[in-house]
């Protein structure tokens, strides 16, 4: 199967020409942090939930260079022996702190602070951005279409159109994370301990001379799970009744049918008038789902017009993300060690928006405590000591002027320690834990911020001191720009 | 590494349960046709490039059932042991036929043509669609950012925010094949001999004290092959004039120094501003190279500012085919074998373009004898004998008056075997024969089909024994719903 493993390669180029720089200038061993964030939720979301640090984790643990690899880099031209030598030798000695599975993230903030070599923490940019991004963004886009059926299941059935085999894998974990209750994906179902699911295909109604018996070939493999798709020749004229006549024979021989499926036509109007055909004919539990090129908006509108769907398998639109296909997450330099001292370092930008946060950092959400409603984040050094018997103000950092003050609350640390100086120290946790998690912290958003269009914007500050720290480093490098 | 390996489960559960049904049906070795093709080119191109055929015979080469997954399959509950009996025997036996990679194609056509039993072809849909899907995606986006770039190089330099590992290592495989120079991803490059490229980052720059001495540790390292990232302070006031110091540092000593890259700002203002300032300092060999956010949009509207761009490098728009995110390939049922012959199948749908093209089909392409260009497609039954002596007709399947005939032309038959009778028999080729293939697939079309906006659109018409036997099917299937 497709671990995350063998991965060592998949890093760009840039990185290994940076990291032979630093050896040729003799700074390979030089410590520095690195913080990964992004700058904007995917898909209009107020939210973004965490996925993939199960595969973060395989992939460090897994880090080393096979001589396949050293061979192949060594033809290139690029490198001395003494930087294959030194890939040769390599170990993730790096400590990594970062949120648990499943947390609920906004713009800015850190999601995993990577302190280390320069070697290491280059090497791994590459491999932590693509895995962090691809489900994270996956798992917001299930969220997203989850809550759109308010409490309807959701299948995830995108396998064909994902973007290759990861793709799709572990873009089925992370549909699941984010709320979907299973998967068309039997590869993802092995390997994450997924609910599988799936039926037939209109190829198997073609392949009979007719619908009906089609269906009673399918009724005869599985009398006890006989769920019916109706749209292949006309749903209402054929579909339905052909259904119904199957469920009235296994009715017979004592078995309860499970219901229809719609995969294409007016998704509204065919499952009204199936509900009551279906209801008509005694079959008031057999179920409705619908399967046509669907996605959260979609899914509103139709449960705006009352369609009756009982489920809803997603195809393309969750399994790319399709109206934003990527998510924007990137690794920055945040501080350096000099003298044995972390020394902040901040990236100017003519963008505000892509001025980076300074210095050693962790964050803090701070919970209402009579509610248990998250109220703020607060991104602050990591050396800052706060007092959760006092009172707790914090600013806006472009408008400084708007304060809130919180009294009567308690703050959680996100960041966690993941690995300590190369050594995992994270709990693993099973998919349905991660999913359980995801549910939770969903639940501790007030419903503003879950709003699927235009959601309030969740409050995100700096911690007095982090604010300063940055303006002292933005005016001094806006003053003497550093030629 | 990832290779298209122990991917026997990746596919859609409806797959096994139908192949299930099937079994129980004593339905298992019956013959079955099945078309793939995709109803729309993607990313509003005018033709769309196949690849991942070496990916889908990775798959079917390796498909067999391991302990482990038979396992999994039977803990479900879904199966009795006679169906995971038969998947513990499976083999592919089936024949596929299908164009050769890289070949250019259009809506509607079999880009491949399955035929075994009922129980392998249902099988391996979703691993071929998802393959197929994916790669043909990203080769036709990169076709069209290079086509942007007018002779220019184009860098692949997405990983970061492809759709999981895969989507970055098939992805650059696909980008490059579509017409790209080079790629960051080192794993790509190792397993498909593409050539990788990298310099370095911001965090590179940042990590020293100043610019200028960032700029000379990197031209120590490299100092024939000195690329600087000028943009990471100033690009005018500091960028560039740091790495003109450095330029003139390298060639005192003998070397001659790359150029810059530009990652951010106004790429048309700063690149001829840019260029100038290293014209004058006596560099007019020196690239400027830009990556910043860049598409075939983007590119084509910084070239007609006369942006003083000498390569690009794609990120995120173009591993994603962010606009476009999936090709909508589908796998439909067009044959049957009964009573030892094949009867033609066809899928009615209310929706004109959804009605499948019925029978065991193949495709041809006529190109014009004096300028060697093509000049339409023609979807025929595989038994249609055409005389390329006399002349040929082909009409619209839609507004038959639509005639068009060609006299002096040749014909080239598109669909190829892959695997005869579960042998493969398809010669592989290496990522730059494809690459050589798919740009003489592109000089084959007359430039109004390969337009970036609005193109013209290519004729694919049906042979007039086809354009009846569906003609015959619909009105069948319209007259006599089959219930």
């Amino acid at each position: 199967m497709n671990e995350m493993k063998h991965l060592s390669l998949l890093t760009d180029f840039y990185q290994l020409t940076m990291m032979n720089g630093y050896l040729q200038n003799d700074m390979t061993d030089e410590i520095v942090v690195f913080d990964l964030f992004f700058r904007e939720n995917p898909c209009h979301s107020g939210y973004t939930i965490i996925a993939g640090i199960e595969q973060v984790i395989d992939y460090i643990e897994n880090l080393k260079f096979h001589e396949d690899e050293l061979s192949y880099l060594a033809s290139l031209g690029t490198f001395k022996e003494d930087f294959i030598d030194a890939l040769r030798n390599f170990k993730f000695s790096g400590t990594i702190y970062g949120v648990a599975e499943g947390t609920v993230m906004f713009p800015h903030e850190p999601i995993l602070r990577v302190k280390g070599t320069c070697f290491e923490t280059q090497l791994i940019e590459t491999a932590l951005l693509n895995v962090m991004n691809h489900q994270s963004l996956i798992a917001t886009k299930a969220a997203r279409i989850v809550t759109a059926a308010k409490g309807d299941p959701v299948f995830e059935f995108g396998l064909r159109r994902a973007q290759g085999p990861d793709a799709g894998v572990y873009g089925a974990r992370a549909a699941v994370i984010g709320g979907c209750s299973s998967t068309s994906n039997v590869l993802a179902g092995m390997k994450f301990d997924l609910t599988v699911v799936g039926t037939q295909a209109h190829s198997w109604i073609q392949k009979f001379p007719t619908e009906l018996e089609s269906f009673r070939a399918y009724a005869k493999a599985y009398p006890d799970d006989c769920l019916l798709l109706v749209d292949t020749y006309n749903t209402l004229e054929a579909g339905v009744p052909n259904a119904i006549t199957v469920f009235n024979e296994l009715r017979t021989q004592g078995h309860k049918p499970k219901g229809i499926r719609i995969d294409s036509g007016d998704i509204a109007y065919l499952s009204k008038q199936a509900r009551r055909m279906l209801d008509e004919a005694g079959f008031p539990d057999a179920i409705i789902v619908a399967s046509s090129d669907l996605d959260e908006d979609t899914i509103s509108a139709l449960k705006d017009q009352k369609a009756e769907i009982n489920g809803w398998g997603v195809g393309t639109n969750l399994i790319t993300s399709k109206n934003c296909p990527a998510l924007g997450g990137v690794y920055k330099l945040s501080a350096a060690e000099e003298d044995g001292e972390l020394v902040p370092k901040i990236k100017i930008s003519n963008n505000p928006e892509k001025i980076t946060n300074p210095g050693f950092k962790n964050v803090y959400r701070i919970y209402d405590e009579k509610t248990g409603k998250a109220q703020a984040d607060l991104i602050a050094l990591d050396d800052e000591v706060i007092d959760e018997d006092q009172p707790l103000t914090i600013f806006h950092p472009v408008y400084t002027w708007k304060q809130t003050t919180f009294t009567d609350y308690r703050l959680k640390k996100l960041l966690q320690p993941i690995f300590i100086d190369g050594e995992l120290v994270y709990q693993r946790q099973t998919t349905q834990q991660i999913k359980d998690k995801v549910s939770k912290e969903l639940d501790s958003l007030w419903p503003e911020y879950r709003r699927l269009t235009r959601p309030q914007i969740y409050k995100v500050d700096l911690s007095e001191a982090l604010w300063q720290l940055k303006q002292d480093l933005v005016n001094e490098n806006k003053v003497f720009p550093k030629k």
